[in-house]
């Protein structure tokens, strides 16, 4: 009998779920992983081994190299699919993988190091020929050197913190005049936020739709790319619904985005599913934000529209087979979306619901009776709807959202569907800022 | 406000859930109907309003055409959309429907009484150029009509009842000598099933494939063909496991049939969504077996392949809109798979998990705590993968059948799962026969 090469999982939820089954279509063995919190999970059940890697808190558990290492070794484990969110960017764990003779699935750990850390990543692709954002050379720490990169590029300029996230330290600077108090706000901010006080600049675009390309690259130096998404509408830095393809891109522009990150995943000698994350201006100029090095939540619609199947290319890579796809005979069908439901509360299921027919796609971990436990992501289900046109996707993510049952918990669901309703939405006129400005005025 | 026009469902279980979405995906109000052993169905949850119609007996619910009516005029529905089985291909219903000017949604009641009777749709069909398989003109009561027909034909030759179905008074004579005390036992066994002893016979085909193609017509001439499903997987005359687009089936032959459908259908003028069913044979010929008036079972498998949704289309068409695809545009891609999951027992579901993620549909009215109730159909779900070839969707209808969790009743989904292990059907070497032997040694 022929030996079945298994693949560790290290994550948990609807991500976990969706390799657990590509690994079984594949004819993988799937290895769960999970904290003592994780222990009625549905990726458990659907495992075909399960290992306890600690308690509740992500350090202990999905984010303890050690423990995930040690159970991949103990179920003679040959694969570690991170996921995304957790190990998944880690150079460390990456390069500890390997250390231990383990396949880490995603490019090697130099590469993940490289695009890591933001500045190193902009300048990084602004060597190898994508457009960035202009923006500082690098980090700065008083205003004076501020106020002079702010003046060479031009206001409005956007202050970041460079040990930054989450919006900390986060500044627009609309006039030269306001710049001395703003950079003394921003900084006093990234001091406290990250114990670094080191700011650096970008140009301001004032409505840039985020729009992203998928990339996927086998071990033999070929990559593809799967097309793009936009990911404009988000809250808090985080995306909330996101489409296949990207309306506001124009052909020749898509073709330009495309090319530029083939060129630039060919030049870092990337291997597995990436994404390149760009701006789009209204002049349809785009500058690269980052490069994640992972598989990404909303990767189903792309899926969708191209009919790959991402994470089933992603263990094929990592078995070493070849992509055998032409970029040219790549093309796209009808229009995908996806909404995030999140939960605002932990709590029990005490009854579900979830859509299904027609055009309507689910990846949730789960289950009637279960209990979401406190300490994760918030998000717990995407739908998916896959129409003929854009109307058509929101018509039928409209009626599988009304017809969704999510009781015990308070979730998102209600937000959705009003989204779904907004006239600037429909129209296809939002911005990055748009429906962080909603919510506000809502 | 405009006034939304409403679509009466007279049917149950997932059908009637498909098409409540399709109506309110195109802003259509849903009126369901029940059975008293309905009122907790998905069904009436789903819809904007729901009428019971009357006690569990399908006589007296489903099948009870003024009570529909009633219900009908009652909400002010416009249209009524029968589904598949119940009325869905009743004449005499289709008619009554337009006295009381509702819209059936389906073609006239003429077309459907002309499809109704097989040896009229037989016929009908033959004289508008369709291939059907050789067989006695009309009826005859005498062994000796129907050995003069059989020589005429050729042996061997497959004997029915003329009111028949089901298998009674089915009988396959390989031999001229046989037939005299075939004859004699088959027509014995009409006479007891129906009380008519009329018999016709047909050229018997050794190993014949079940191949249909898909067609919708609009009000205005126009029809496409939405290529084609293979059924043949059969058991007790239902279908099991449907797969499109059919393998067996050369683009030659594909191109034909089509051709051949579309022009059949255009002559007697078919408004709606329709399927040829024919037998296809060892060397690629094929004869028309009977005409589905309405919406199948299988539906979902071409809605995937080609990127459709029928019963919008249906809707669509019983709107007044004409079809805007060429027959050249409707191509097809990927590979589709359907399997039924029948109930073996009623009861309660006490557990229920179904499959979900890349490349899954399912199209079903369970959920958990739902009472499967013992008066109908046993066909509670339907699976459906979606894969690029074949092969894929077979792993992935694996994956996802090995996942399905239905508690507290019985079912064929171990059946289903061992069926698609079974090495002729994952060659594709089947007939319409192969299934039924197989469970008879198995």
């Amino acid at each position: 009998m022929k030996t079945v090469e298994k693949v560790l999982i290290a994550n948990r939820g609807e991500i976990a779920v969706r390799i657990i089954r590509a690994c079984h279509t594949l004819g993988l063995g799937a290895v769960a992983v999970y904290s003592t919190a994780d222990k009625e999970a549905l990726h458990v059940q659907l495992a075909d081994e399960a290992v306890c890697i600690g308690p509740p808190e992500p350090t202990k558990s999905y984010l303890n190299q050690e423990s995930i290492i040690e159970a991949a070794k103990m179920t003679k484990a040959v694969f570690i699919h991170p996921g995304y969110g957790f190990l998944s960017e880690n150079e460390e764990f990456a390069r500890k993988c390997r250390k231990n003779k383990l396949k880490f699935i995603g490019p090697n750990a130099k590469v993940i190091g490289l695009m890591g850390e933001k500045a190193t990543a902009r300048q990084t692709m602004k060597d190898v020929g994508v457009p960035v954002v202009p923006g500082s050379p690098g980090g700065f720490s008083t205003f004076e050197e501020g106020l002079c990169y702010a003046k060479k590029i031009g206001f409005p300029v956007m202050l970041k913190a460079s040990a930054g996230g989450g919006g900390k330290g986060m500044r627009v600077i609309l006039r030269e005049e306001d710049f001395v108090k703003e950079f003394s706000l921003a900084q006093q901010e990234a001091q406290h936020a990250f114990n670094d006080n080191e700011m650096y600049l970008e140009k301001y675009l004032p409505h840039p739709r985020h729009i992203e390309i998928q990339l996927m690259a086998d071990q033999f130096g070929n990559v593809v790319a799967l097309h793009e998404r936009d990911c404009t509408l988000q809250l808090n830095h985080q995306k909330v619904l996101e489409e296949a393809p990207a309306l506001a891109v124009s052909n020749k522009t898509r073709q330009k985005m495309v090319d530029i990150s083939i060129q630039a995943a060919k030049k870092i000698n990337y291997v597995g599913a990436g994404t390149m994350e760009f701006l789009l201006d209204d002049p349809e100029n785009f500058y690269f934000m980052e490069m994640n090095t992972r598989i990404q939540v909303e990767h189903p619609i792309t899926e969708l529209i191209t009919n790959t199947n991402l994470v089933e290319l992603q263990l094929r890579v990592a078995l070493g087979e070849k992509i055998d796809l032409a970029q040219a005979s790549i093309s796209t069908r009808g229009f995908a979306l996806e909404c995030r439901i999140n939960a605002k509360e932990a709590g029990k299921i005490t009854a579900l619901h979830m859509p299904s027919g027609y055009g309507i796609r689910v990846d949730t971990a789960l289950y009637q009776g279960y209990r979401v436990p406190p300490n994760y992501d918030s998000m717990i289900a995407k739908v998916i709807a896959y129409g003929h046109d854009r109307n058509n996707a929101i018509a039928l993510m409209k009626t599988a959202l009304d017809e969704t049952v999510i009781d015990g918990i308070q979730t998102n669901l209600d937000f959705l569907a009003q989204l779904l309703d907004e006239p600037e939405y429909l129209h296809n006129k939002t911005d990055v800022n748009w429906l962080e400005k909603l919510t506000k005025v809502g």
